[in-house]
C-alpha cells in the first residue's frame, strides 16, 4: 500500500495555554508490513486530557515520557483492519489500538500500550455508537468505575464530591455514585455545565469552581462534609477536599487537570496533616490497571445507558485535521462530557 | 483524701520553638470520688509527640481541640489505683489511663479517650519493664506495626524508608521491617542518632536529613527506589519520598513533626500528580483504631524484644517537675527512643 498518511506532530513545546499552532501535520508514505504487523485505518479518535502531560518538556516520574518535536501523538483510536500480517487479525475487521492522531496506524498486536490500554484488540458491536467504546463503555467508563468502587470503595451512605463533573470521566462518575445509593455534589468549570449536572444530571450540589474559594462551595454544597472525591483536577481542588473530608474518608485521584495547562505556581496542599487526624486515604491510580473490571463495568453502564437512566454527552468533530482544534477545545474545557474526532468513513 | 495534686497546664501558646516556660503547674486538692470514679497515683508519664499540636491556638480538622491557657494537660500515663468506687478496680492495681502530667489522677471507666487510646485498663505483668506497656509494647510499638502492616501492607520484598528512624516509633517500625525482611533506610536529626541507626539498629542505609536535600540523601540511601515510606515527619520528607517512590508504592503517614514545632511555611507538596503516574497510595492512620492489633502486635515484637533481636532506647527523666524538660527535649528530638517521666514510686 502506497498511500498518503497524516500524522499529527508537535510543532513546539506550549507555552502556558494550549493553541492549535501547537502542533503540525507530518506526511509520511505508509509503509509496507513486516511480519506480524497489521494496518488500521482509523475512524474515531478519542481526545483525552493525559495527552496535555506529555507535551511538556518533562514529565512526573513514573509518567510516559515527553513526546519530542516531531514526534506523532499518540492516543486511543478505532479503526478497521486494511491489510494483515498477523494470522489473528483480518481485513475489515474493526479494532481499538493506542495509535491515534493519524489517518494509517501500522501496529504490532502485543506490543506496547498505554497505561495498560491501547493493545491491538477486536472491537465487537454491542447495539451503542461504536465511539462510545472509547467513552462511557471504554476507557472513561473504567476510570469512573475502578475509581469509584475498586479505588475509593464507595458506599451507597457516602456524599461524594466529583471535580470535573460535567466531562467524559466525571459525568459518568457522578451518575455512576447516584445510581448507587450516593449523595453527589460535581463542580465544573462554566455556568452552562453546572446548569447541566443540576438539571441534566439531577446531582444534589453543583458549582462553578470560578464563583469563589473552592473551599467555600464545597463547604456549601455539602455543609455536612464529604466522604469520597474523585479527584481528576488537584491543586486547590484536592485542597477543599482535605478540609471538607470526614474520617475516615478516600480520594480516588485519576489526574490533575489544573496543574496540565497553567503552571509553574499552582498552591498545593499544606493541609496535609488532616490524612492524619481524620484517617484520609488518597489514592492515585491509572484505568489500565483495573482492564479486569472492563467486563462488569461495561454490563453496568451498558444497563443504565440502554434504559435512559445515565446520560452521555460527546462533541465529535470531525475529520483528522480538526484534531488540533480538538485538543485545545478538550484542554480548555469548552464542552460538555467527551471530546472525539471522527475521521472520513 | 485531701493530699494537694500537681497537674502540668499550659501557660502560655508557644512562640515558635517550645520552652519549659510555656508551662506551669496547678496545685488542686485531690477532690473526693464521685460513684463510678478511681483514684490514680500516676507513674509513668508518656511523653509523646502529637501532644505539640495540642499547644497551638488552631488543631487541624479532626483532631483534638487546643489545649485552652491554664488547662491540664492529658497523655498516656501508668499508674496504681489508690482509692476505688467502682466495682471493676481495686487498690493496689496497676492501670493505664490518659491522664497524665498530674501526681493523681481522677478517672471514670467508660470515659473519654485520645484517638482510641486511653480508657482506662487493667495492666497486666509481662516480665519486661512496666514503662514499657507505653512504649514498644504499648502506643508506640502499636502504632510501628499497624502502620507498616495494616496500613502499608509490608512485604518481605519491599525496600523501606523510615523517618524519624531513631525515635520511639521509628526505632521500632525500622526493626520490625528489617526483621520481616525488608531493605530498610532510616533518617534522623544528628549524627548520633545515624550512628545508632547504622550501627545498633543495623539498617541498610542511614542519613541525617540536615545534611542537604531530604531527596537527594534519599537517592544516594536507597538508589533503586522505595516501595514503602513510613512517615512521620511530613513536609520535605513526603515530597523526598513520592518522588523516590516505585510503582505502586504505599505511604503510611502517622504524623507531621516537621509541622508541629516550626510554622507557618514548610514546603508542601507540588510532586502530587506522581501519585497518579506511579499508582501510589497515601494512607493517614492513628494507631487507636487499630488496637483489635496489640495482642499480636505485643505477642510479635515481646518475641524480638526477649530474644534480643530487637533493641529499645528510652530516656527517663524523674518526677513530675521534669515533665516541661522531658516535653521540650521529646519536641527538639534530643534522644534517642522513647521520652518517659517516671514519678516517685
Amino acid at each position: 500500500m502506497s498511500a498518503i498518511n497524516r500524522l499529527l506532530s508537535l510543532a513546539r513545546r506550549p507555552d502556558g495555554r494550549l493553541q492549535a499552532s501547537d502542533f503540525r501535520f507530518l506526511e509520511q508514505r505508509v509503509p509496507d508490513l513486516a511480519a506480524g504487523e497489521v494496518l488500521v485505518r482509523n475512524t474515531w479518535l478519542s481526545i483525552d486530557p493525559s495527552i496535555r502531560i506529555r507535551l511538556q518538556a518533562r514529565t512526573p516520574s513514573g509518567y510516559m515520557p515527553p513526546f519530542e518535536i516531531g514526534e506523532p501523538l499518540v492516543g486511543l483510536a478505532l479503526g478497521v483492519v486494511q491489510e494483515s500480517r498477523h494470522e489473528d487479525f483480518a481485513p475489515g475487521q474493526t479494532v481499538s489500538h493506542m495509535y491515534g492522531y493519524r489517518d494509517y496506524a501500522v501496529v504490532r498486536p502485543g506490543g506496547s500500550t498505554i497505561g495498560g490500554y491501547g493493545a491491538l484488540a477486536k472491537v465487537t458491536e454491542n447495539g451503542f455508537p461504536l465511539q462510545w467504546q472509547l467513552g462511557p463503555l471504554g476507557s472513561s467508563g473504567l476510570t469512573a468505575y475502578a475509581g469509584l468502587l475498586a479505588v475509593a470503595n464507595l458506599q451507597p451512605s457516602d456524599t461524594v464530591w466529583i471535580s470535573a463533573a460535567a466531562g467524559a470521566v466525571g459525568s459518568i462518575a457522578a451518575q455512576l455514585a447516584k445510581l448507587r445509593g450516593a449523595i453527589v455534589s460535581g463542580s465544573a468549570g462554566s455556568p452552562a455545565k453546572v446548569d447541566y449536572l443540576r438539571t441534566t444530571l439531577g446531582l444534589d450540589g453543583a458549582f462553578d469552581y470560578h464563583d469563589g474559594p473552592v473551599g467555600d462551595l464545597l463547604a456549601a454544597a455539602a455543609p455536612e462534609g464529604i466522604d469520597l472525591y474523585f479527584d481528576s483536577v488537584g491543586s486547590d481542588h484536592l485542597i477543599a477536599a482535605i478540609d471538607q473530608m470526614r474520617p475516615g474518608g478516600r480520594i480516588a485521584m485519576c489526574g490533575a487537570l489544573a496543574e496540565y495547562d497553567n503552571h509553574p505556581a499552582t498552591p498545593m496542599p499544606s493541609n496535609l496533616f488532616q490524612l492524619v487526624s481524620k484517617e484520609i486515604t488518597i489514592k492515585g491510580f491509572r484505568a489500565g490497571s483495573y482492564s479486569h473490571l472492563m467486563q462488569a463495568m461495561q454490563d453496568e453502564v451498558g444497563t443504565y445507558l440502554r434504559d435512559d437512566s445515565m446520560e452521555y454527552s460527546e462533541l465529535v468533530l470531525h475529520s483528522l485535521d480538526k484534531a488540533p482544534t480538538a485538543l485545545v477545545a478538550m484542554v480548555r474545557g469548552d464542552n460538555i462530557g467527551k471530546t472525539l474526532c471522527a475521521l472520513e468513513n
